[in-house]
């Protein structure tokens, strides 16, 4: 017998450009349920929860839909707040209140294990309810799922930037340009911009992935000798990227907040280059741009993490409860995917590094097996056209 | 009787989404003229002059043309080389030995310079020719022209990313976020950030132009108004803002080059705001990416550079010289141009500022007026879906 009752989604963390989409995976695969009494949105995630603020998502305009999933970030608002003991009673307290007996939320590996831990505290007081987790990240680094939506989109937008960044540094070299790419302590979506070359003298020229630290004297050679042959060079960096001491390059932005980030590092980078090499160099930061631009959203992404939301609420009504829906790739030559479930145990708190063996030895670029990887997911990132260039001979004898 | 010979094209300064479109308006143009003999692009600019180094773009498919109006960054390549008298004199020795009697110089108020002085040199001596400049720059600070090619795309650009990461930080309040735009010493692409608005509360919350100095105190006092109001700020500043001292703010990474820029301002100010204020701070800068994203293309832009280079071609075929193409907005409620043309003088390294009419009196924002004259050229900014929001009723007291 169905479990009737309430539904609540909420957001957690970093918003992506997809996850409306699976807001309204969520919503379409609702409707049709007689046992969902109410469909409710968290404001601002758990905040919302917390405080009982919900937006009730029955009364929007159905027509409303189509826009919402290619709008970016999210139209609920999310929230960073870390889940105490106390807040589990009054999420409790709240759910019981509301008659809530479905809880979807959607985030990576910190909200899975909130998820888990909402789950069990259900469980341990005697509210019976589904707890279903909807794979969020654009870092990529959930375990037990092929990829993670939100992770093909922001891949996409620093794919063109390097593509577009590299047309730029051709035309009128730079000579040395940094790109600092979104991405914590993974080099999933740094190693996305290796699509954006097609010849060989395509920017990025070199990739780094924190998952290995950076020595500076490292560093400097690559770009030296990137910048020996083609005469400039653009370098993809991650965020999240350790020098050889484990520190964070140019780290003093944030030294007031949790988590102190790198974020001067694209600009740390090309102080050094400029100042050990003599090279003149520069820095890009699209920063949260990357991960709420409409512009590249890629179409892959947004119906997967469609696919997600729905596959969260058929799991729940099947009855199972203390699952993430995950992407499964199929085998064979044409990319097709389809969604499955792990234990919430199995994801929380878990991290899926870049995997050592798609990076090359040197540890500045990576290898075809990602680009195989990633390539469907992405979606085609079209070459900028280039003129065929037949040279007129010269007619000047001392030229310099 | 028309000047028989050969046309050089060539480009300066940084590229712009769209200087490929007035590449292609000069080719189309000079396609059905018989007196021109041949037809060569410089490449990487005044370099390729000196040089000797042109490409025959008789030579190209003509079918590549499409792709390359629409692939932004200079497909010639482009130069800052500043020219000096002896360079005039190869220049002229250059043009003589392959008949060059067409030169269309694509660029800023630096470039008009340099075309004024190669018209001035040919004439001097005895060499009869055409010189035409073509108005490029995202900066839009050349005088005598409605405004610039090159500025729309590179305004739509920013103002959709205001918009996007604006759409961010009110999902997940950063809180404080300042995105860094370009534009050396004028305003006009920081204000065009504030066609990202449509509900009162959107960003950009503040907008500065370079044309006044920003105090700290100011702009703190300004940032803690908005923060206290809606709890988030995000913030539009100008590359190449002065502090109140006429000093750019954190501008060390260029020490080395000949013309430093603040090119760490988004850091410097999110940490004086971190510092200052107790507030987590933290900064976007998109930089070059904004100036060859083919993704945010104006389409009225593109058309108009084409028209450019179309018309510099039609002026010198005319046999003027000396002259830079520019745009004359029609009156009346529709949007329309034509071309028209001023002297090279006039426009030689002359910069026209934002206009201070159209800054609000605190300096922290744009008036209407500017609106009105860049709605047309940028486009439309479709805002974000957001949804109707009915509250559900909360059933608990004592909510904190």
């Amino acid at each position: 017998m169905a479990l009737r009752g309430v539904v609540v989604v909420a957001h957690s963390g970093g918003p992506t450009s997809v996850i409306n989409a699976s807001l309204e995976g969520v919503v379409e695969e609702c409707r049709p349920h007689p046992e969902i009494t109410g469909l409710y949105g968290a404001i601002h995630g758990i905040e919302g929860v917390l405080q009982e603020r919900f937006i009730d998502l029955f009364e929007e305009d159905e027509g409303i839909w189509p826009a919402i999933r290619s709008t970016p970030s999210s139209v609920l608002g999310s929230s960073r707040r870390a889940v105490t003991d106390s807040d589990l009673g009054r999420i409790l307290e709240v759910f019981r209140a509301h008659n809530v007996r479905y809880f979807f939320y959607t985030g990576g590996n910190g909200s899975m294990d909130t998820a888990h831990r909402v789950d069990t505290a259900a469980r341990l007081g005697g509210w019976e309810m589904r707890v279903i987790g909807i794979p969020k990240t654009i870092d990529n680094d959930l375990v037990e799922t092929d990829h993670t939506p939100g992770y093909p989109s922001t891949a996409r937008f620093f794919a063109c930037a390097v593509r577009d960044v590299g047309a730029d540094n051709r035309a009128l070299p730079s000579p040395i340009t940094f790109v600092e790419v979104l991405g914590r302590n993974t080099g999933w979506v740094v190693a996305a911009t290796s699509l954006a070359r097609r010849e060989a003298d395509d920017a990025p020229h070199l990739i780094y992935c924190p998952e290995r630290r950076l020595p500076v004297d490292r560093l400097l050679a690559d770009v030296e000798g990137v910048y020996r042959r083609l005469g400039r060079a653009v370098i993809a960096v991650c965020e999240g990227q350790l020098d050889e001491t484990g520190n964070p390059f140019g780290a003093d932005a944030r030294a007031s907040s949790r988590q102190p980030l790198a974020m001067n590092l694209g600009h740390t980078l090309a102080r050094i280059v400029t100042e050990r090499l003599g090279i003149s160099a520069r820095s890009e930061k699209p920063g949260l741009f990357g991960r709420s631009s409409a512009a590249f959203i890629s179409t892959v992404d947004r119906a997967e993490s469609r696919m997600c939301g729905a596959a969260a609420v058929r799991a729940a009504a099947e009855g199972m409860s203390g699952k993430m829906v995950t992407l499964v790739r199929e085998p064979g030559q044409v990319y097709a995917v389809h969604t499955s479930l792990a234990e919430l145990t199995m994801v929380a708190n878990r991290e899926r590094p870049f995997p050592a063996g798609w990076m090359n030895q040197e540890g500045n670029d990576v290898l075809p097996e990602f680009r195989e990887y990633a390539a469907p997911l992405i979606g085609e990132i079209v070459p900028h056209a280039r003129l065929r260039g037949v040279l007129v001979q010269r007619r000047i004898a001392d030229v310099e």
